[in-house]
């Protein structure tokens, strides 16, 4: 049995960067409230609810809120739910990642430019229900649609940058458009492991995706695995059994951005007990 | 036999209005010298030949060029001709056309802040060629070309939209970009009669073109008939015999931006003498 570990594993900085200021928060002891989960991974939830976060929703404020600090997670929240949490809470610490930040001023610099904003994106997605705060008539789509006048085409930071080409492409085909414009919007990180993905699922026989189940940047990498070798989607070292891999040669792991790396590594050294007691 | 005339047909208001100038220069009695051909249109450039003007090339400035006015082309000129036509003749006119202006205006603009101009349109057109001038690294191309970086997409003015949307679309599915831009910098009335030659060509039996055989729109306008009837290009009346035109129902003439009105008028007249003659 052959093990292919991808490069880029564990944190990106975007969520390494959210994580810190939270942790540092609960450290100098502060009661720290999250609005929504700062990241789109149970264990790393878990872990922070252990030391005393919790999760709140805006429509439930504390009573203790003035004595608080609330973080706004990494996915970014409308400016709306900003300026309400700054006069309710105490401290407001936004974890928004840079490059999220980067597509909601770009949103916004385009749509007072008199663009329309079409977001390749999921309606649901909380980085989606953000931007639509600072834009609110940006059409959110993951297929694509017909439009005229002056057109701006941004994507979700975490989608496929060729499923981005292909949706631009046909946006342009279908469409009648005076001036266009396109941002590529995706995350680097997120579509190098992407890339690094697809070259360790053609030369496996089975991928182990590690990453929240509702992570989107996760979801992309089962789907690019997929096309190439069985897919094992897991969360942590738990989910994996060693006896169900014992018949694959080679074995690819690969993991999302907000995975810590300690998840990862269980995993291999699962694998490789595994190794040992199967004899190879 | 039913003859479908395009609602458009005649000089389009660019190349009236450079008609204009050099008709009142040439009836203040100015010595004339046009820069290569003002339009794309035999007919029209015998007409002012006539009339006293010369077409000549910067490489043979004429002896007496300080008492004589220099008109520019309807499809502009690079920069550096300008120039030089100033510092040689006593007076230059330009007639570029402004919406041939505005696409120079634009590569330039956008060059300038840092993108790949990249242009869909025929690398000898003079438009095209006046283009480089503006922009000395700007691709001109009429197949889809791999870039990368910061691309902005112009077009020739006279090409096909249709055409411009599956070359745009085709770009940005093989390219890597950061940022794309483009703009339909196709001219609206010569998009029209491709619109309008379309419809008419639906209707009929046989398309008549009328406009010069180097015009870059009324080839266009031939390359678009030709998908639903069979086509005859003329430039003028005296190409028309309309006992070829005896066994077709319906006849449609439609004519390029350069085309006098005149000339739509004569095989009109003649076709409908055709159908006397025949006793339709």
């Amino acid at each position: 049995m052959n093990i292919l570990v991808a490069k880029n594993v564990g944190f990106c900085f975007g969520v390494k960067r959210a994580l810190d200021l939270v942790l540092k928060l609960l450290e100098e002891n502060k009661k720290v409230y999250l609005l929504g989960d700062l990241v789109h991974n149970n264990n790393v939830m878990n872990h922070l609810k252990q030391k005393g976060a919790e999760t709140i929703s805006l429509s439930d404020v504390p009573h203790d809120a003035k004595d608080s600090v609330l973080v706004v997670r990494a996915h970014g929240v409308p400016p709306e739910d900003l300026q309400f949490a700054k006069m309710h809470f105490g401290q407001v610490v936004d974890t928004t990642c840079p490059i999220v930040q980067r597509l909601f001023q770009l949103a916004k610099k385009m749509s007072e430019e008199g663009y329309k904003i079409l977001t390749f994106g999921k309606k649901e997605h909380p980085e989606m229900i953000a931007l639509k705060g600072y834009v609110k008539d940006a059409f959110i789509e993951q297929n694509p649609i017909e439009l005229s006048g002056k057109v701006c085409l941004l994507s979700q930071t975490t989608m496929s940058i060729e499923e981005y080409k292909q949706f631009a492409s046909k946006v342009m085909e279908i469409s009648n458009v005076n001036e266009f414009r396109m941002f590529n919007t995706i995350c680097r990180v997120s579509a190098e492991r992407e890339a690094e993905t697809r070259q360790i699922a053609q030369q496996s026989d089975v991928v182990i995706v590690v990453g929240g189940k509702h992570s989107s940047n996760t979801k992309k990498l089962v789907a690019i695995a997929e096309k190439y070798a069985k897919v094992i989607h897991v969360e942590g070292a738990d989910e994996v059994d060693q006896n169900d891999l014992s018949n694959y040669k080679t074995i690819g792991v690969v993991s999302g951005t907000s995975t810590p790396y300690e998840d990862v590594k269980k995993i291999i050294e699962k694998l490789l007990s595994g190794r040992e007691s199967h004899g190879y």
